[in-house]
């Protein structure tokens, strides 16, 4: 928690239909909310086609939330090698790629922290539903409504996790 | 194996220590390499904190062959579900992702190919050696020495494998 105010860490949760975002700012009590969304790939499916262009959409947006909101650190959800299909896997790590990409190429360190730590470290119990990590978010951003869809308050709980604990995990 | 005459045909076998490329030209004849060669990530490890800069090594490298070299294809190696560490093959995710962005970018068409169907369609059986493929590719292509290290040679196979049956597997 020695981050210097002024701070914006960028959370993500990374996917190939949707990327959930949210860019938190430290400041003198807990931090604020800056800006929080989702990045969506193209609607079409899953066919192998179009993946180089929904990764460039991915890529594109991803880009302009770096570039509007100026994040100094980022923080991701690590991928399990242990999915119930490791192809799905496979395919999020493309999406993790280019995400990992945008932020190398500005010099923003990356951190990853894995989901069960992430659950952990913000609601105490790391098998938190997505409707508990909706409103553990709601209540500790003081956020107005309730963070929707779910791929936002994990986004916005990855970068508070950073916030309480910037340490890699591998 | 109707290309039209002059396409380059761009293979690519990913990794992210050692990415394999090949660019082979459609002419009159057989076709003719135009350039091969590797791309390097960083030679630190697989720590988790270089990750990002390692993509980008590999982005930058990608994006000034296909500036170079112009080619209207890309024929990228398949990654399986099955590998030994799938750990493995979500980190190969990320290294995909980003030459897949790359092409994305510039409106090339990507077809990827499983490593079987590739060393199928150049050796006549799926089980070939890395030794076979090097063996194969230097006559198939007339090269002067033998493709090394063998990602080269893995590379131009999957772009020969695009130019003899240029068909999308899934």
């Amino acid at each position: 928690m020695s981050h210097p105010v002024g701070l914006r860490i960028l959370g993500i949760d990374p996917g190939l239909q949707v990327t959930g975002y949210g860019v938190i700012e430290v400041g003198g009590g807990r931090p604020r909310v800056v800006e929080a969304g989702v990045i969506r790939g193209a609607e079409s499916g899953r066919s192998k086609a179009d993946m180089a262009q929904r990764l460039n959409l991915l890529y594109t947006g991803i880009v302009e939330v770096i570039e509007e909101f100026k994040p100094g650190a980022m923080a991701v959800e690590q991928l399990y090698a242990h999915y119930e299909h490791p192809r799905t896997a496979i395919l999020m790590g493309h999406a993790r790629g280019v995400l990992l990409l945008a932020a190398g190429q500005r010099n923003i360190p990356v951190t990853s922290y894995n989901a069960t730590r992430i659950k952990k470290t913000i609601t105490g119990h790391g098998r938190a539903t997505k409707e508990q990590m909706q409103h553990t978010m709601l209540r500790e951003l003081n956020l107005a409504t309730l963070p929707e869809p779910p791929d936002v308050a994990d986004a916005l709980a990855a970068a508070l996790c950073h916030y309480y604990a910037p340490e890699v995990t591998t």
